[in-house]
C-alpha cells in the first residue's frame, strides 16, 4: 500500500484518538502538549532534534533535514521558560513545506501562528531569549512527553493531544484506523436507533 | 416554586459566579476543572459515579440511570492519564437527553465534542484506553474539585468554573441569583454614572 | 520623543516577545500569567496594589488612582483559590477608560470579560469570594510572575504573555522594536527568497 | 470486640497500606498530605473542621472539642500559603491528649514539632498569618486530599500517607489487617525460602 | 543598638516564624524554597546575583562580593533543571565564612552539603550542568520566592522556609521577636496550666 | 578492564553528579526521581518493565529476570496514585541479590523499605492498590524521568537524584570520574589555600 500526502492528510482527519485506539494503543503523548490552537490538526514525518534549554541553534541546523511533510520534532526536556521558535522560524518551516512543530518546551509569536493556522503543539509559551552556543543532536530519538519519538516515525496531533507510531506502521496503522472508523459510525447509528453502549459493547449489567 | 428544565436554564444563564455569590458563597468546585470550550455554559441534576483510574465499565452502566436535564459527574481522582469518555459517549448521552458531563478526570475527542457544543467540564483531555473491568459505585456521594457532590445536586457550570448547590436547594438558589443579578445591574447603572465601587460597597477610604 | 496613546498603542500592536527581544531581552513575566482570551492585546501604564489573599477592599481603592491608559497591577502572591475581580469591577475599570488587568492571581465572570474584550491577564479563574477587611498596600513595587513592577513601568501584554519596561524607556523600547520589526521583515523576505535561517543567523553548519 | 486505646495502637502499628489492603482498598487520601517526618506513625477519631483559607479561629474553637485519641482534621482546601497552626496549637493539643493533626494545608514552627515527634500530616509549611476572623464549621462532613472524611471516622498515617477508615468499622478494619498481616509474615517466609512472587500469588508467566 | 554575629545568631534561633510574625508579618518567602535537611538554621545578609538559567559564572564572581556573614542569594527564576552550586563552591562559601546559601533553583553534592550541616535553600537538587559564559547581575534587587530581596537585607530561615527583613530593620525586629517568644513562652505555661487557646487569645466562642 | 562489582560500588561512592559531569553530561534523569532516604547511595544494571498504570503483574514477571547486581527500572508514565511495590516485593528483591529499584511512579511502605536501607528511587509514595491483570513489558527501552533507559544500561544515583550510563561505557565512565574526582580534591586543596574560584576555573572578572 502507497503511503503518500493523501494518506497521511487522512490520519490527520481520523484523529489521534482513533489512530491510537485502533492500532496498538501505544504511543500516546502527555496531553500537557497541546496545539496552540483546539482547530489545529496534523499528521506527518518526525525530524528529530534534542536541545539545552534555553539554546535555539540546532532548530535552525534541523530545518535543513526537513522538507515537505515532516514534522519537527523538538525535545528540550520539558523546559518552557524559554521560546525557542517564533514567527521567523515558523515562516522559514511554510516555506520548507513542513506540515507541522512539535516541541516539548515553549514558542513565542503564538498569536501569529494561531493566525497562520500552521499546526504547532507544545507544552506553553514564554517570550524569554534563547542562546545560539550549544551543541544539540539531530535524528537521534528524542523523549517527547515521556514517548520515545524516532526519525521518521509519523506524528498525528489535534486538540486531544498527539499519538506517535514508528514509521514503517503507516499503512497497517491507516488500515485499522479506517476500520475503527466504519465501527463506530455504526456504534453511532445503533446509539440513534435507541440501543444503550452497556449492550453496543457487551459489557455485564453491575 | 416549581423547579423544572426553564428554571435550570436560567441558572446556567445567571452563571457560576452569581449562583455562587447568592447562595451563601459555598460548593465552589477546584476551577482547575473547565469546560472544554468556555462558551459552554449548562445547569442540571447530578447522577454520580465513582471510577478506578484508567476503567470504563460504570460510566457505561451509570448513563443508563440519567435521563433528561441530568449531569454526569464521574469521580476519578484527579486522574488525567486515560480518556475513559469520547465522542460515541457523547452521542448517547445527547440521545438520552443529558445536560452535560463533569469529569474529575479527562476525555478524549474533545474536537468533536467541542464541535457539537454539549457541555462538558474536565481537568485535561487524554486519548490513552482504559479497561472494562474493574466495578466501580453508582449515585453515591463522590468529590469532584475537592468538594462533595451528592446524588440529585444542581450543578451550575461556565467559563469560571462549577458550582454545585444541594437538591433542594434550588428555588431558593434561583431567587437569590435574581435579586443579585438585579442588584449587580443597578450597581452597574450607577457605575455608568460615575459612583466608584468604593462608595457604592460601602467600603471606607483607606 | 512624546510618548502618548499613540505609541503605547504601537507597543501592543508590535507584541512582547518583540518588544522583549528588542529592548534588551528583560521583564519577561512567567508566562502561566496569560490572557483570558489569546486575542487580547495590551499596552500601558502600572498602577500597583499588593492584596492578602482572598480580601479585595484594596482593589477598589486602588481603581480610583487609576485612569485612562493605566493598567492596574494585583500582587496576590499567585493565589489562585478566590477571585477579587468580577463583571462589576470590569465595567468600572472600562469606565475610567484603564487599559487593562493583570492579577499574579485569578477573576471571576471570565465569560463576560472575553465578550466585552477587554485585556485581563491572570494565572487562573475562580468563583470563590473574598472578604473586603484586610489591607494591602498601593503603588508599591510588587512582583508579578516573579518579576518586581513599579508604578509607572509600562506593561505590554499578548498571547504569548508579559513583558515589563521601565517607566521612562517607553521611547526607547518603541524604537528598538520598531527597528528589529523592520530587520525581521527584511529577514522575512529573504526567507521567503530560499534563504536558510541559519545563514541569515550567520550562525555555523554544525 | 471493644476498640480502645489499645487497639487504635495496633493499627498505627500495622500500618495505612496493611489496613487499607486489608480493609476493601477504600479511603486511600492524596499522598501529597505526608507527615512532617517520616518516623510519625497516628492513628485516633476525626474531630473535623472546615476553614476558609488563611483564617484560624475556628481551630481554636475545635480543639475545645477534640480530647484524648482525637485527630483533629483541618479542611483549608489544599491552601499552602498560610500556616494556621504552629508550636502553640501543638502544645495545646498535647496537653489535651490529642493523638495528631492533619490538615490539608500547610503548618509553621515544623522544626519544633518534628523535635516534639507529634504526628502532623500536611501538605506543607508556610510561615504566613493568617486572620482570626472568620466562621468555619465544625465536626461536619469534610474533604481532606480528595476523599470525604466525617467526624469519628478512624484515620491511620504512616510515611506512606493517610487512610481513613468509617467510624464503626474500626474493630473489622484492625481484624482484616491482622490476617493480612499474618498472610504477610508467611509470604515472607516463602520469598525467603526462595519461592517467587509470581508463584506465591499464582500468577500466570507472561 | 549594635547588631553583630551575636544578634544575627539570635535570629536564627528564634526562628522565621517567630520573626515573621513579631516584625510585620512581611517578607515571607514561598515555602518550596526549603533547607536541604531540616535542621538546618540560618541568619545572615544577602549579597545578592541574577542568573539566567543554567549558567553560573556570576556565581563565582559573586563569591566574590560576599565574606563572614552573609547569605548568597541567588536568583534563577525558579529554574530548577540545572545545578550551578556544588561541593567546591560550598567548600569556597565556608572558607570565606559566608553564613549560609539562597537558591531560587537548584544545587547538586546535596548528601555532601548535609553532611556538612551548612545552610543551603533551594527549590530543588539537580545534577544537570551549566555553562560559563552568560553574564548576570551582582548586588541587584532580586525576587526569591516571590519576595524582592535587596543586598545587605537580613534572611532568616529553618525547616519552615525564610523570611527577609529590611536591612536596616534588623534591631528592631530582634527586639519584637524576643518580645514575641517570651509573650508565647508566657502562653505555654498558660496552656499547660489548662487554659484554652481560645480564651488566651480573646477569641469569641462561635 | 574489568567491571565487576567493586567497580559498581566505586561509581556509587563517587555520586550521579560527578559521573555526570565527568562523563559527557548526559543521562540526568529528571530530579522529581528521589531516593526514599537522602543517604541512599545505588550503582547496577538495569533491567527493565513498562507498565499500565496501576497494575503490578509485570512487575512480579520482571523480578524473574533480575538477579545480583541489577536495578529494576519501572516505566509507569509518571503515574503516581497507587503503589505498584512495597515490603514484599523489597524482600523478594533483596533475597535476590538486587542493587535497587528506580520507578517512574509510586512505592508503598516506605518506612519499612527506609529501615531496611535498600535504595528506592521514586516520585512518590501511595498506598493505592493496584490490579494484577494489565500485559507489561520486560526488557524493552523505557523512559524515566524524560530519558530512555536501554536493558544493561548502568545506573547511579544518590540524594542529588539519578543518571544513566550506556552499557558498555562503565568503564571509561569509572576513569573519567576518577580524574574529575582527583581534579576536585585539588581544587579543594586550592580553595583551602585561598584560590578563588573564579581563579581556579580560569574565568574572566566580570
Amino acid at each position: 500500500m502507497e503511503f503518500g500526502t493523501e494518506q497521511m492528510a487522512r490520519l490527520a482527519e481520523l484523529g489521534a484518538a482513533t489512530v491510537y485506539e485502533a492500532h496498538g494503543q501505544k504511543g500516546a503523548i502527555d496531553p500537557a502538549i497541546k496545539p496552540l490552537d483546539p482547530r489545529m490538526t496534523m499528521a506527518g514525518r518526525a525530524v528529530t532534534v534534542k536541545l539545552a534549554p534555553a539554546d535555539n541553534w540546532f532548530i535552525h541546523a534541523a530545518l535543513l533535514e526537513a522538507g515537505p511533510g515532516d514534522v519537527l520534532v523538538v525535545d528540550i526536556g520539558g523546559f518552557t521558560q524559554a521560546g525557542p521558535w517564533g514567527d521567523v522560524l515558523t515562516l522559514a518551516a511554510q516555506t520548507r513545506g513542513l506540515a507541522g512543530l512539535v516541541v516539548d518546551g515553549a514558542v513565542r509569536d503564538s498569536a501569529t501562528i494561531i493566525a497562520e493556522g500552521w499546526p504547532v503543539f507544545v507544552r506553553g509559551t514564554c517570550i524569554r531569549r534563547t542562546t545560539k552556543v550549544q551543541r544539540g543532536e539531530i535524528n537521534v530519538p528524542v523523549v517527547i512527553g515521556g514517548v520515545v519519538v524516532n526519525p521518521g516515525d509519523i506524528l498525528i496531533g489535534d486538540a486531544d493531544g498527539l499519538v506517535v507510531v514508528p514509521g514503517d506502521e503507516g499503512p497497517a496503522a491507516l488500515e485499522e484506523a479506517e476500520a475503527r472508523e466504519a465501527k463506530e459510525e455504526w456504534q453511532r447509528e445503533q446509539i440513534r436507533a435507541g440501543v444503550s453502549t452497556l449492550d453496543l459493547l457487551g459489557l455485564p449489567r453491575p
